[in-house]
């Protein structure tokens, strides 16, 4: 470690920096709270002076109590692109910058937000268990799927993300629509001003939308009850814009019809209950996570730090003005 | 069953068959080979003066000694789409007219497609199974996938299913090639005059040609080999297009790096090898198993039956003139 590099403080490694970790250490001094005897307070508290800088994801929450102990941080480096284990507020307050990895992941997450539909529509892991338990030879057909050409597709939040869904999903055949804080004039797809109005025209949902005061708990019983008992809910938001004690009692009454999930409430802890249903597809967040896609948000992280460093523009800043 | 209507053989009930005989028996006096106390030789023996058509598909093959038994035959309706599993020669010879259900499952088996290619390059079911098992709170990081966005595919067989499979990967920012009897000069995507080329030029094949004497076993070790060691086999088309014997060899040893099955040699027996492997996808013939296209395909079967009976154009003929 060159104690002439800049310092960047790391209390949990984020996935991406677990993988890339080598190309990051290279350019800065990595302080490594998760190496240290010392309690993370402690080890906060002991680097309070010199700590400007700090890379985190969602397994390393930058909350009040963490920023409290970092008086001199100036930048707040997230290797995602939602920043909801941020304490944004906090950040505006103090004038701390917080940098995400923009668009890198847009593709991959609307990749497997595609493959989880298909996957609950037409029951892929399913058949692979089916097939794997050896039941075919005795089981002779297999249960029916749902075409998805023609299908009511509801996208929530049509962003970076939900655009390329719905594009995917618009060449399958899908009737694609949505609703968004705003509705978007650039696209010919339908827009409802709100989630219950889009749930009630919806065969399927699925969940693109960051996570905000707003966004959270939005997909409630009301919600479920509108989508019907043959919806399928798909989310590769985050975990709390569906209430999931809810959503595990519509999934185990039958008043919903399926689930494709890549986030939960409180990962890597999924719901048992999950666990004996076959309509149900469970990831553990991993919709972004592709070789090509870490690289470059380490690429991302490393470019927003060393423009810190050098007191030029930071890369991909996130807005906290509102 | 009423005797005044028109008698048709089911030596064994396709699937379609199975879910909507109902609509199918209302129509026509069905003949039930597999219900009878007789052999399946003695039971055509015994209608063989009647029996002027039969409804068939992959699990009850119309082969020769079928067409021996039964000299009367003029019609033989498959359920399917492609018709390897009828002796077309024998059929040309005597004159016996052969339809299939023509494209009503191509959009459903397209998507299964993509499906497949997703979940093994993203480990969709890998990950399911690795969530089920509870190992995410324990493997922190679930092992990275391969981003399809940029990646070379090849669509072997151009046809109604291939166009499909290709217009859903372009939305997807993939890039499209394929090899196909005939070059297609209407799509903007690139051909390569055989396998090995195409092979050589795509980071994974998805199979959507017809059975034919030509592309039996096409994908040999060779092909394997020219598609390399992360390469991904899609099969959405009919076991035997494949050597399966060698891709189990190719995946064992890793020299190619996964595989996405609904078709196999010997159905619906699936060689064991493939369960213990984490980078295959094995389904149970299912890419066309919808409500809706087993209603559809129901009518035509029907819509080709009522057809024959009254004299009528046939609505789906397969040309068997080559």
């Amino acid at each position: 470690m060159d104690p002439h590099l800049p310092q960047v403080l790391v209390i949990r490694p984020p996935p991406v920096f677990a993988v890339h970790e080598q190309s990051i250490s290279n350019k800065f001094q990595i302080l490594k709270a998760y190496d240290s005897p010392l309690p993370t307070h402690d080890f906060l508290q002991a680097n309070a002076q010199s700590v400007k800088a700090v890379i985190c994801s969602g397994n390393s929450p930058i909350t009040a109590d963490v920023l409290r102990d970092l008086p001199a941080l100036q930048l707040v480096v997230s290797t995602t692109t939602g920043v909801n284990h941020i304490d944004m507020a906090e950040c505006r307050r103090r004038g701390i910058r917080v940098t995400n990895v923009g668009d890198v992941f847009s593709d991959d997450v609307a990749d497997v937000a595609v493959g989880l539909l298909i996957d609950v529509m037409r029951r892929i892991s399913g058949g692979d268990k089916f097939v794997r338990g050896g039941r075919w030879p005795v089981t002779e057909q297999y249960p029916l799927g749902s075409k998805l050409g023609g299908k009511r597709i509801g996208i929530v939040g049509l962003g970076h993300i939900g655009s390329k869904v719905a594009i995917r999903l618009d060449a399958m055949g899908c009737i694609v629509s949505y609703t968004s804080r705003q509705q978007k004039h650039s696209t010919p797809f339908t827009f409802y001003p709100n989630i219950l109005q889009l749930a009630s025209h919806s065969d399927a949902l699925i969940l693109c939308c960051a996570l905000t005061n707003d966004t959270r708990h939005m997909i409630n019983n009301k919600v479920m009850a509108a989508l019907g008992k043959k919806g399928v809910i798909i989310n590769v938001a985050r975990g709390a814009v569906i209430d999931e004690a809810e959503l595990i009692k519509c999934l185990v009454k039958g008043e919903i019809g399926g689930a494709g999930l890549d986030v939960y409430e409180n990962e890597p802890n999924v719901p048992k209950e999950l666990f004996r249903l076959d309509n149900v597809v469970v990831l553990p967040h991993s919709s972004a996570c592709t070789n090509e896609c870490f690289q470059e948000a380490t690429q991302v992280v490393v470019g927003n730090l060393e423009a810190f460093f050098t007191n030029k523009s930071l890369i991909t800043p996130v807005r906290n003005d509102f």
